[in-house]
């Protein structure tokens, strides 16, 4: 009997790990015989790294870039353990949650951050990278990041505009010639759960510009801004950017890797599964937990728990979700991807109290299922 | 103007590190000019991995080993920036936390997951050891890490005795033809801040033995069994455990570690401030910042903030003291110590609000102490 042992995180109580590591215990005082594998997974946005570095028994890195707004701030990225693939999380360094709420200002919010995260990688060796680049606290069209590998962003005059949206307007020329060659020799796995273009109505700014402090009297001028620097690029490249899918993401840092960088955008789930080599580790499953704080229908919309079931349906391994919680409107659409649907609350556990004894609860529900499952 | 800040951990609202940032942050934001060095620090005890490989730019190496009760479980362990100086927390793999009330059983549980940790560094090359020894679940007087070393702990028929403090009763020999060579060819600093001995009334046993499961009527027992077990190392190495300061640390780790590895035991503080090189970090400082969640009586007993301002001291440099509370009755005694108290509770924030919203009210009395400190 071998089980694999997926879940995402349980937000609020839980780390994906952590909640793996409940529900293998749990099996093994259900039955010590049993094999399992754990494989913590993320649906590849913010808090993708850790799971996957857990999973793979890899490593991190930790360093000092510059954030949003330029102060230093401790960060990290990871090894997997294939020693050979660098996963970086673009919110560590560039995040809007790294800002209190009054320093959001995508005018001057720059992706630099991210770019030492990576220079500081391609110092290191590696050239093999997966980036998650959800959770932006930016606007910039990914100029910082181009910034922080050698890309010069010159004005009229030939003096370096300063960082952020705002300045893009006096975008005149880009200068690549110092722009590391480093780059062309590596290959960047994205990702990006977002098709937006990099401008107009259902662009970066006009989309995501306001979570992250854009007032919508200036969704217009930072929009024309994008537009300039797209112009830009394509007169260096060739390629528009413009009406590109996923250009958007991330405050148009998704079109700088379009543009300059050899790179393969994915869903963030596949991301996450190929990283953790989830196919080949199911070989043989008999069946798979997966789970997840609340599961409701978003979860349906590419969530973690969604991919691993598609995944498994392909092989014919049954998938059981644990979750904290499911929504009772979630529960017939969850009930065609999922073999099993087990609610960590129920009638005699509130909410409240599986998220403060989350361990103790899920633990037992855990066991439940086991029973369920293996001794009807 | 340069100012060193260094905080220990918030306790239920931010990490050393978040602390740090949220403390460097509104000094640039009051002055930007003013020079910030990071260090967060710990006391050594448990969750003084992380600050440590944050503040010296390190690594953190993934893998998976034993718990307490042999089951599996993903932990890490960390590589300081010096890049050749390994920093291991026992309670990670052997730690009380990881176990369930009822799950705690000293009579089985076993270092063995800590001998792991040391196993895969000395694997991967590391010589230099730092071992943080807090929060074990274990009374094995060490054997399970050394078994994890290549020891044999036999009975009188030649078998090997199953793991934990129970079976030690019918240790006969240990053979330690198998030990690892490396560990001589190593050092290791094992960061303790208890003194009690091996065995008897004062001992591991007695002393700390009931916190992790031992009752009442077992302690004499165990007690026997560790007696057993020290007289057994001291026929094998002439080295007598039974009354040595330090050996009753962790459930007698303490004393496989000074019986069997080239070993300098130290106050917790000393061993994180060594690892940052606080020392050398200060120097030219105007003024040093620490802080922790709670001060009290009990941060004077060696916590870290009390060791950084020792250190201060001696090079005549002011300490500021900012935590989240501040215990009234501990006022007088810290002043002498501290040349700034200042509590980010007060009477308009509660302790609640303050714990809720750490960073905002974090960020708002640093700048008050900035104003208080520079503007006067």
């Amino acid at each position: 009997m071998k089980i694999v042992v997926s879940p995402d995180s349980f937000k609020g109580s839980l780390t994906a790990t952590e909640a793996g590591q409940v529900i293998v215990r749990s099996i093994k005082e259900f039955d010590s015989t049993i094999e399992t594998v754990l494989l913590p997974v993320a649906d590849g946005g913010e808090g993708t790294l850790k799971p996957l570095i857990s999973a793979t028994e890899g490593k991190l890195v930790f360093l000092e870039v510059n954030d949003p707004i330029g102060r230093p701030i401790r960060v990290e990225y990871g090894i997997l353990g294939d020693g050979e693939t660098c996963v970086i999380e673009m919110a560590k360094a560039s995040g809007l949650t790294l800002l209190l709420d009054h320093e959001r200002n995508p005018l001057i919010a720059s992706t630099f951050g991210t770019g030492e995260l990576i220079r500081h990688a391609l110092d290191e060796g590696y050239r093999k990278f997966v980036i998650g680049i959800g959770g932006s606290a930016t606007n910039d069209g990914g100029t910082g990041m181009l910034r922080a590998l050698g890309m010069k962003f010159l004005n009229e005059v030939g003096d370096e505009i300063s960082q952020g949206a705002e300045s893009l307007q006096s975008l005149h020329e880009i200068d690549a010639t110092e722009f590391d060659l480093r780059i062309a020799d590596s290959h960047f796995v994205i990702a990006c759960d977002v098709d937006n273009p990099f401008i107009g109505p259902n662009g970066a700014t006009a989309i995501f510009g306001p979570q992250k402090g854009v007032t919508p009297e200036q969704v217009e001028s930072i929009d024309k801004n994008l537009a300039n620097l797209a112009n830009k690029i394509e007169s260096l490249t060739g390629i528009a950017l413009h009406d590109r899918p996923g250009a958007g993401a991330a405050g148009g840092l998704g079109g700088a890797f379009l543009a300059f960088f050899p790179v393969t955008l994915k869903p963030g789930i596949e991301v996450v599964l190929e990283a953790v080599n989830f196919h080949q580790q199911i070989e043989h499953a008999d069946f798979i937990i997966t789970g997840e704080g609340k599961s409701d229908l978003q979860t349906l919309s590419g969530k973690a728990p969604i991919g691993i079931a598609s995944v498994a349906k392909a092989k014919n391994i049954p998938v059981v979700l644990i979750s904290g919680f499911i929504a009772p409107d979630s529960i017939l659409p969850l009930s065609t991807h999922f073999d099993l649907l087990v609610s960590v609350t129920n009638d005699s556990v509130s909410q409240q109290e599986s998220i403060e004894n989350a361990e103790h609860y899920l633990g037992i529900r855990t066991k439940e299922t086991m029973f369920k499952l293996l001794q009807k």
